[in-house]
């Protein structure tokens, strides 16, 4: 069964190769006679773009946006709701050199391994430019779950070894810093550690944290469709994602119960939201391409020495925060619509 | 969409309460011709059974699978495999203290506030007690993908404070000790906290680690149902867990792109297996009922203080290593067949 | 992907061969606080048995319906309702005969030609037994619907060259007499050519009709999961039917537009129920197996000759009734619950 | 859960409106490596257009398949085949005066019953404009199943009460002339009828049937999902068609089964190919518009005398053929895939 729709009632698919003629996406199964901020989604796609933030790639994208159904007279018709962005000066003949060569850390070999056939030009489809429709119909569901009172935050908890050290009481500066951090001293640090790690051309991980306020309590299909089980797997399709926790995570295995008992649980239990607020994490892997010099192999075997041209992000996390956002907000509209059928 | 089935093609779907008359499940996708082995299915329920190792609940529950349909000769159909495992012996009685009880910690209140009704009788649907039926689910999936050379071996890689200090090199003792952890001498120090915890009437929890040897390059279906995707769906719908992590995990969060470049990936690249070997983890919390009193509410919102009656677990990580393997086996064996279609 | 389950909120997947240990299904999906009348359920089986009518087969078959999970003190939990009924008295030897031969208009051949291998007593899985687990599921979504005011009733329209010439008024004698025929004098007939056709070792096919009242408009999501669209796959996916039409149908080829636009569409219009009452038709095949010498083809491709022992069916239709309707019950909760979607 | 995707592997995903700003689909699960016609693709599409055939509207839409991601030079890569066609030259202006108004017929009431708000230019998404997605969709799908030997080929078979008294030996005919009807005098007589019917301002209705050649043993994943049963729901999901019959169809119901026993059964038995050739009829009402002054409701329930202006088809089965063959070629392809998971 193939792979690229994500959600059971409110549902999107993408579409879209990174060098291809445009990505996109469908939503299909969001209600109708919701008006539909198409400048908030806009702005949200915005945060996602290379160089909205002086910590990422420096590559400049326009994206824009463009509608192609399911909206009528700024309503939405109940129909599917079509998107696509295209891929404007796509400097295909950069990645040439690529054709037979497999990139150390990225999905260059296993693309091919799975499908016989990959189109190379920065990354095909496992390029991270697909997830900017995972933030067109994120917007789009935000846009829903606002509606019943739903709001998710996500921000930088850390970078490298630089992290906030205690819960932040206000997330409304996240966005006014570069590295998308709530607490400004913290967000100074992160900064200067990115910049360090670029001018050694190198990359570094981080974390990225998220709260949802507003979950009425209910949502979650057990015993397999739990919340946090369709959270987990929202963020680990999130390109460069190595872990999630939810609550207490992985803390929690060195705790007592006697201890834990007077925890938040996370916001869930048993799979079912209990009405606080959601809090969960998760860890994004560096990078895998550096401004170093790293051996590859190419198709036939042989080892050559690759050094990455061009404009790269030294750290992803700043800008995976808009993704997680969406792949929550996506999560959220579809189990807010699920949870419909749950009494007679 | 209701949320007890598990997979795509290979698609496993639960049913049953604790103290209901059974619990079971039907496999529908298990492809004909396989020689179904059911004494091992038998075997792998035993390692889940509440008395199968000294560190659990001392409960003891003779489950015996009763197979329903989809065997024949021996053979799978290609039809669905339906099976069962009565509940005997529930002594519904001994929880009707409980009928208007939340017990902080469990799934009480939430099930009751999705559903409007509940079967409070030993947690009802949200017990750890459904997970037999993945158990059994599980190792059906498990003769699917040895057949193509697939090893899945989880253990105990932590519990409390204690945990191993370095990747074990054989597996092959994990399950000589009643800590399923395959270095004995860390197996007794494990022993040791358990017991001290359960002396003190109280729980802890612990981190299940899951190796998988043999996985053919090329599953995983990006860009949703990438294959570290589906990992941590499986992982987070076992009851009391709350983080997964694969490969680096949150460490990578704290590491330099060059130096995580020389590390596995876990086994996975832009969601698709490599074909190294598969690598993850799962934190479980301690468990929430302990020996000692606690506050609770009833349906009412009065206070009431709760203090536990009978046989409890203190810690379910021993236990829930069948568990861990068996959602291995149902996602790699959904992912074998998904993967058939990939190319002309 | 496999197909044994149908309906996507309201989903029941059955499971069973006609002589192994016992045929069943789960129901995913049933709204919580539903007070389940499990003799109703049992009743409505009553009337797809064997032996219900004198037109059908003499064989006797006392199933009982075994409620396994679900249901708690007679109201239903929203976790699965699964529910099984055993084969008793299976005389499997009688079918060591057909071990190697392939009866000819039976589904023998085209099963070992899909899976390899089957269950050759009684047709195993492709057996019309098999729509006992449909009748349960669809007693239990009859149930969910008639809270919604919904009412379905099939009833036998022809048998052989037999048919009622006009739309019955009256439908509360349909299960006054052995042809499900709400007519009497018509169903007399029928009666007659069903045992004239039995007297001479032959069979004979015919068609049902089914009108839903109450349906509320908004039913049916279009583009493809039509409401018509729907209750055609349903229709075609019952043992020995042939074909489906809605409202006019194949009428309709030959009809003109200013005619055809006085009519009642079937009470359907763009996949989307209008609120007037639905309307249908299947037609089936007579049963293939008769009492008559019957040329047949061995595994090896050699041809012997059969003769049709023991007790069969000269006439499906009578006994057809009551799938139509649970089938058309399934398909309706399906679409109820799915309504719930629509709009914001 | 919403309805705008068909298959299960093999998964279209169609949007659009009549009068947005443009329709077309997404096809999740096309196999890579597929060298991909996109020529064909388009004479496909030239074949369904208004137009194309004297006997349908005289309005003309030079549609044109524009591609967005999934194929990279000439070859499908497993990711997502997107592509749209705009709507070029869609005069809205023309609709204002149904703003208000349900056209008798047609699905104006119905939409807005369900969504609470409609597009209402040119039946938004309930024009038959959209299948046009559906032709590029089947159009690739097509592709897939040639691979495998599979041919599709429809044709008209009854026009109003002009029909083909035997069935044709030679389909090469078909598109030679406007009626598709292999029969070159029946095509001429068919013509005739339809002309007339457009003079006298009205409309007929149709049968179009279907062969399908080359299809392997072992289609179809009974019990639910039997070929016969996906065709069903995919004929039905056509707009304007009001039954499905396969093999025997209606016939069976008046005959005995030593008669029946010898007849082919449409390429089925038991829910799975027999490696016969398919053979199945599709009815199709005369559309709703005609030229003649008809009675209509306004929502706010007065009655309004509508004249229908412009250009409308007096019959649509001419331009049915391809849609026919196209949601055949989508099953086909979606059942190849789903069979390669039967066998272990």
């Amino acid at each position: 069964m193939p792979g690229n729709a994500f959600g059971q009632l409110f549902r999107l698919t993408t579409f879209g190769e990174s060098h291809g003629p445009a990505i996109g996406g469908v939503v299909d199964g969001c209600p109708a006679g919701l008006t539909l901020d198409a400048e908030a989604v806009q702005r949200e796609l915005d945060r996602r773009r290379p160089g909205s933030t002086a910590l990422g790639t420096t590559r400049n994208e326009p994206d824009r946006v463009e509608w192609l159904s399911g909206v009528f007279e700024g309503r939405t018709l109940g129909t599917p709701i079509a998107f696509m962005i295209r891929n404007a000066d796509a400097r295909s003949g950069d990645y040439d050199a690529l054709k037979d060569v497999y990139r150390p850390g990225h999905a260059d070999r296993t693309w091919e391994q799975k499908y016989g056939v990959r189109d190379h030009r920065g990354g095909g489809r496992s390029s991270a430019r697909t997830t900017a429709a995972c933030v067109v119909g994120g917007a789009i569901a935000r846009q829903v779950i606002s509606a019943a009172g739903v709001r998710v935050s996500a921000y930088v908890q850390q970078v490298g070894d630089v992290g906030l050290t205690e819960a932040p009481v206000d997330l409304s500066a996240t966005w006014n810093n570069d590295a998308r951090c709530p607490d400004a001293a913290t967000a100074v640090r992160m900064k200067a550690l990115v910049e360090q790690v670029r001018a050694e051309g190198d990359s570094v991980g981080g974390v990225v944290a998220c709260r949802v306020e507003g979950v009425p309590a209910g949502l979650g299909e057990p015993v397999f469709d739990k919340l946090e089980a369709d959270l987990a797997k929202a963020m680990l399709a999130i390109n460069a994602s190595k872990g999630f926790q939810i609550g207490s995570g992985f803390a929690a295995a060195g705790m007592r119960g006697s201890a834990h008992n007077r925890l938040s649980q996370g916001g869930v239990a048993g799979g079912i939201s209990d009405g606080d607020e959601l809090f969960f994490e998760v860890a994004f892997k560096p990078p895998a391409t550096i401004a170093q010099a790293q051996h590859a192999r190419t198709r036939s075997g042989d080892e050559v020495v690759l050094e990455a041209k061009g404009r790269h992000d030294p750290c992803v996390v700043p800008r995976a925060v808009p993704i997680v956002e969406a792949m929550t907000c996506l999560v959220l509209a579809d189990h807010l619509l699920r949870h419909r059928g749950s009494r007679l």
